[in-house]
């Protein structure tokens, strides 16, 4: 007989995971407070719970994919209170990108419920998500992230296991404050390289096969016309939001104040995100992040 | 017969360089100011000359690797005045690491003579100087860099061609400031990481097959203990020096200052790496660059 | 007859203004939870209270001095829940400095039970506690902050409306910040200059009657030796600890992420007291934040 | 009898300086390239020179006010040669914002010739030109500092002495660099207020009479309303242009690469006013530097 998983939060990453686990055979029971969003998920096979606390009901796993903090902690604590009905032998994976102290918040309410949790936020982006090869980085004792891999293993191609509750988050906080670095430090070497006569495709190459080789260069080079397939080469639409990058990067800066931490260059990498953003009158939120290329480029003569 | 080289310069890298060109079957004449540098390039099959005007006569190629730019326009133009006794149908290669400027006004001087130049500096370090394994981001018309590869190969692995003359620098100081970048930014998010809970091992692994990636993590962990044969598990000796790296991040500001770029991230590094130099109340410009990592690190209790 | 006021928290800053209070005529209910405190506000004349619930009783203001948003809010509404027991004649006045979160949920759950409420974060630090010359900074409705004056005024020499509840403290944020962003701005400058060979004293006399002037330079020089009586002189003893202005720095880096404001000049000196803090392998949190001096000097050769 | 000066350079600003020094009773022989600025001169009641070398011939003193460090060294070195010419009774005073290396060579090369040399960079723009009230920083031998203020004190309210020659220059270039790191931290101050719901103008009389306190802020508010009479109000016309401001930020990286000194402050100021300076598809290197407000605000909704 086939497990059963509770889905809850159907947006553009959660309806394709959802929708790849039902390819797996499980039997997806999803909510999304969205009609749309619900429509969406009936059509791949998922059954729509009216509530979320009805979703849950006799469930093996819960997944959860929400936009922030507080709203994991309203769904599984504060308002919702789903940790009251989840029934106490199944397994919570919540995959949404949160502050470690909510997932340790939520781990250790579980855990006084007898409840097993993981934070096991992906790297990916929607595409990954559709295609089923996100990675995810998961916080939480050794036998639960085994037990987790059952659910993982349909919506990803790498799974990894960062350390206890909490440590999801934060291997993600770390590896995509590094990417902003060198995304922005890509496009700028990229525009120094411009500014001073090179061609940026030869540039590019150059550097691919030296010491600043780096993945913004070789997955997802800024410089429009470089690269193919790539958001810079159609007009920064699609890949990974400005405004997304600036959420992760919000994290790094209150993780960084909790740990005492020193960040120089990805407080300078969130703050040039920020300045792109505002600058030319318009909110640029909506754009790939590759887009921070436009902050260093120079008027046209 | 066997074609002739003239080698100024044989320090640290040129030493390897020279003595790759011995190998290859070429007759060098080798000059350097220092004893002991002669000494050793004289074991290694070179001809030593007295003067650098001495070791120019009648060669195929000049290649000289020299500290900065003021000691290659002097050699070349200023003091030594080389260009006025190498034959016009030599090929010129400077190997240092200069401003494209410098390099211009040694390929201008180099034409109006009816001497071809290409700027062609290097990446990799002495490790691949002795080994062959360079590589060269060469500046130069086409038809020179073509010429310039018979001498290029048996020291080099990768050959890239940038541009014109001056090109060559200008690829170095954009990939040697990604490079920083990176490296900064990897100690930085590993640190991140150590300060909240995560093993430097368990994350690296992470971040090497997420969007994190980047040379500093793959080929060079700053982290002691994490990655074997590295300068950071052999106390920072080795590789590549602090003060060296500061000297590409001296050239970057300046091309930054000649082409009127914006250099944030690039310049947050420099100074990043030149607090390091100076902190704890000793110099560590001798040290490997990837131990920037000490700056982040905390007080152990 | 005395008015009475309730005062929650005395240390350094605490014990001084309380002091003031008895000296100004009022009747001080004093509380804090060490002995030691207790002990010194009793010399100075105030009333030891066993708890905080029966400090504030019957009193007509409450004053309180407490190290985080955390606590305060504990102690109004959390725990000691110091709210339902105030009289709702009592006028309450937070000078410690917290988020404006903070002083907003104290000052709504204020208002809900009849009670007026402004936050009044300090300027000016132990001496100007003791010596009654604080300024504060003052977030609330017009008439609570005439209402306020009557006990400000004993403890300060300037007295602002930023506006209202919460208005103080993002007033302070942004005061300190670029405070912050100053100091480090007057070290840099001078250590340039001591690195180009003139002297500090000199440049300082012509930097305070030239555009660079500012506070740090004008009251607070950060060279040892160029200044008399200031912590620059001392060893950097006393003054405004490095951890004060980390605390403050967090607040600004979490205010800039709640209003996604670009700071990019403040997260730079954020990152650099940091730096400070841990480099040379001892915790400098203790010393005067105008210490950050050393993190720009060289070592001595 | 009147004493006679050379005034080289006749620019918006050294057209105010040289009417001063006419004002002051001193024969003004007078040279520009530029026909508009000869004939401003004339009215001015300067003589008009020929050429550079006529201008100086039997001067007393030679006042310049060039552009940048190679038209200085041009002019009295490398093609017109002045210190050939120039009178070794005479005294030279530079009053060009060049790099203290320009200056030392200029005065090393007098100094062979016989000739007194001091360096005079001013702060204060067109006005303070036009009304004889800039500041002068003065690099040079005491006696010859003494000497120099007798052309000095006409065109200017404060006079200082840096230190040797090329002091002066150093001694502007930290004034400048503070500057620009103030008046950039002003902005982010104002607008992190204004973003958090204060009142622009409420909080600059608070920091004004806080630690926050500094030039920008007391004399050059950048947010438009503020203050009457400076370029913030005046749509960021007049006062010191962006333009002007990079190229002292540039001198500023210059002389921190020299005497290899971290200056992460002045090099995020360098990078936000680059930024600035290119953002919004227009260049705005003529506007007032205080319009670096600009790159903070947010879009309007």
């Amino acid at each position: 007989m086939a497990k059963k998983v509770a889905f809850i939060g159907l947006g553009n990453m959660g309806g394709g995971m959802a929708a790849n686990l039902v390819k797996a055979g499980f039997e997806v029971h999803a909510f999304d407070l969205s009609p749309a969003a619900q429509a969406h998920a009936k059509e791949e096979g998922c059954g729509i719970a009216e509530t979320a606390a009805a979703a849950v009901e006799g469930v093996d796993f819960v997944v959860s994919m929400l936009p922030n903090g507080t709203i994991v902690e309203s769904v599984y604590i504060d308002n919702d209170a789903l940790l009251d009905v989840i029934p106490n032998t199944a397994l919570v994976l919540d995959c949404s990108t949160v502050a470690p102290a909510n997932s340790q918040r939520v781990g250790k309410e579980a855990a006084a419920r007898g409840i097993r949790f993981v934070d096991a936020p992906v790297s990916g982006g929607v595409a990954a998500a559709a295609a089923g090869t996100l990675a995810f980085m998961v916080g939480g004792e050794e036998a639960n992230f085994e037990a987790a891999r059952e659910v993982l293993q349909p919506m990803g191609a790498n799974i990894f296991r960062a350390g206890d509750v909490g440590a999801g988050q934060v291997a993600k906080i770390c590896n995509n404050m590094l990417l902003a670095i060198h995304m922005a430090g890509t496009a700028e070497a990229l525009q120094l390289g411009i500014d001073n006569g090179l061609d940026p495709k030869v540039l590019s190459d150059i550097m691919l096969k030296s010491s600043g080789c780096n993945w913004s260069l070789e997955k997802y080079n800024p410089v429009p016309g470089v690269m193919e397939g790539v958001p810079a080469s159609n007009n920064y639409q699609g890949g990974f939001m400005v405004d997304l990058m600036l959420k992760d990067l919000g994290l790094a800066m209150e993780a960084s104040l909790h740990s005492k931490s020193s960040i120089p260059m990805g407080s300078a990498a969130r703050n040039l995100f920020s300045l792109h953003k505002n600058a030319e009158g318009e909110d640029k939120g909506a754009k790939d992040f590759s887009s921070i290329q436009q902050l260093y480029a120079k008027p046209q003569a």
